[in-house]
């Protein structure tokens, strides 16, 4: 089963907003069984809109529109579908009365432009918006399910969630289990695909890679009835976890940071942290996840010799001797770490985030990360590129790895 | 000028992966004077990608792609492109040798399944690629512009920047200066809109408004021809700068964190932090800026009171008596990162980012913003909603404001 997302919004095609329904929808439909096929962002634009809608039309089961249900002259969706469908357009009084009352409420009188909003499309069912004041519509029409949801995120994920998926999954009730994401981290694209490979006769279902900085997610399509689909998937993970072991940290919505966080919590083991070239950003990461406080003491966000030396008791002559970047000093900003806050694990991160501060002999994109615990002090040496952020970010996600496989093999 | 963006790749249509590449290259071509017809995201899958191509070809001045430019068999991008332009493809030897320099400085043998990656499209530039092993193209045909470039955004940024942007510049250089955003914070988007309505007659050119968290964003679009629009555009701007004073903070590609740090960097000025509910997000957006270790010494991370007492010398009784969200916690912690550390700006942060910890006097999104000087240390109260993230992210955002404003005070 597919689907079609087309998103409409000028303040989307300019970049001025990020586009996170689009992202948002196809990992809730995903979940549901169902792929989707295009998603397509267009302008609020009469013909744009409607061309998008035919293209869907001939393509997908299930169409799904978001935005353009404001009551501007640029809010075209509903019009633009009704005239598609060459369906007409009534009044809904209870509505009317809602979005009377909503404005009421804030002590205004309802702009005579907000009662287009009340129009429904005649066979539509309304799906009501609790957080503002545009519904959205579901339409039921020869095999096709086709919904129009409001652009706020605030407006349109309690909808999807709560009126809009139940409709989805029973409308594909038979697929459900068809579709599964696994996640790998510490091993690249083409060395999982050859080692995939590897396993001889493909006899795994249709698998498709996607590299992220550090990590790489497989996702599996089960095929052939739902039963043979959701047993091709349920043995396809259970020789992809013995051919990767740990290089799978999870599935689906999981993420690193979140089975570190989980880990911890389980084990009842506490972290700090010194970070040099990250910033701050792997506290920040940690921090996300709600919750974080029960094992997260807190971190030194050191980018000052200073700072090192003060708070994590890095020794001055040893960073004169060794240089900030080094193993040494890594080890010691672990240890201090560790010794100081008084915590069960603590990483020390030292390195040259750039563009500026290489040298030769230390270049930009060295990075050393170390973590120490009760029993020992390892040390990571990393060589990386792409620039600034980017070294920040896969530092991250490498020390996140270096604790989740403590946490592992600890046992 | 119009543009297409055609983003491959299935981890975008299952939402794996957030499509950030399309809003940043929107933005960037709107500050290029060229706006986005329609955004569209296809599988890896050849025929989708053909389709997509050949409306964008009926339809736009550039077209770039996004994506599927990687070594494995659904990386399709190339192929699709010559063979819907019925073009050749050639090996590149120079590219060639890179990739395998690329893995040889890594320790690895190329896997032979990169090779395809330096198989470029007849007549094609070869865009360099600084971080990975799949370089761009750029093709130039009958008045067209079409751009094939890698999907991770660590590979894609640096490439489009560096590369891409000049170009495109050179193709619209008659209407660089028809398209501009202006970027406002610390104001709403209504009392700006209305701020601005008081203008009176309305002869701004068209313009509409962006609310992004603690940013509102006017983008304003020139009319008439190349120079009447870069006048237009030039008035506008005075007009609105004499109107909106410093919550005008910058414009097109200007972050807030970037002109923090010019600020910083021109008057010769230290910073210092110490965070609590951001965990470490505000000093991870300052240390984004490179260069930023000019006048940034660092932050504590002080999730625990053990930490706020130990590195900021938060007194220990205060803590008991005021609670650790409160206005003179995050007074001491400004204070105590300034005398700690030495430097001449503080900011103390603390407050509950939920979703758990929050009490009928002190709910979930009650945050304490202060800011140390020599002469001052003064402190913002905030009540925020919209989950964790939204807390960090928008506290982080007006402790960056704070300090904007304290140094174009401060003369």
């Amino acid at each position: 089963m597919r689907a079609d997302l087309i998103c409409i919004g000028n303040e989307l095609l300019t970049g001025l907003i990020e586009n996170s329904n689009a992202g948002f929808l196809a990992r809730r439909l995903w979940s549901a069984g169902i792929e989707v096929r295009e998603s397509v962002v267009v302008a609020d634009d009469m013909s744009a809109i409607r061309e998008a809608f035919n293209r869907a039309l001939k393509n997908s089961n299930v169409i799904i529109f978001t935005g353009g249900l404001g009551p501007t002259d640029d809010d075209l969706t509903r019009e633009a579908v009704a005239s598609a469908l060459n369906c007409s357009m009534d009044l809904n009084c209870d509505w009317l009365n809602r979005i009377e009352l909503f404005f009421n409420q804030r002590g205004m009188k309802m702009p005579e432009n907000n009662r287009k909003q009340a129009m429904v499309i005649a066979g539509a069912e309304l799906l009501e918006n609790k957080a503002g004041t545009a519904p959205g519509s579901l339409i039921r029409q020869k095999g096709q399910l086709i919904i129009m949801l409001p652009g706020p995120p605030n407006e349109l994920v309690p909808m999807f969630d709560g009126l809009v998926l139940p409709a989805v999954k029973e409308f594909n009730k038979d697929n459900l289990n068809r579709l599964k994401t696994l996640k790998c981290c510490g091993i690249g694209e083409s060395t999982l695909e050859n080692k995939i490979k590897s396993l001889g006769k493909w006899d795994l279902p249709p698998l498709s890679y996607v590299a992220r900085g550090y990590e790489v997610h497989l996702q599996l399509k089960g095929r052939g009835s739902p039963e043979e689909a959701a047993q091709e998937i349920e043995k396809a993970e259970t020789r992809l976890k013995n051919l990767l072991g740990d290089h799978i940290y999870g599935s689906d919505d999981d993420t690193l940071a979140g089975k570190v966080a989980e880990l911890l919590t389980y084990k009842k083991l506490t972290l700090s942290l010194g970070e040099s070239c990250t910033g701050g950003l792997l506290s920040s990461m940690i921090t996300d996840v709600a919750g974080s406080s029960i094992f997260y003491q807190g971190g030194i966000n050191a980018y000052s010799g200073a700072l090192k030396s003060k708070c994590l008791g890095v020794d001055i002559k040893l960073m004169e001797q060794e240089g900030q970047v080094s193993e040494a000093v890594a080890k010691a900003m672990a240890k201090g770490a560790r010794y100081n806050f008084n915590t069960d694990l603590a990483v020390g991160i030292t390195g040259i985030a750039g563009p500026d501060g290489g040298t030769a002999g230390k270049p930009v994109g060295l990075v050393y990360i170390a973590l120490a615990t009760a029993q020992k002090c390892i040390c990571q040496k990393l060589n990386l590129g792409g620039g600034r952020l980017a070294v920040k970010e896969r530092t991250a996600q490498v020390a996140l790895d270096m604790i989740r496989k403590e946490l592992i093999s600890a046992g």
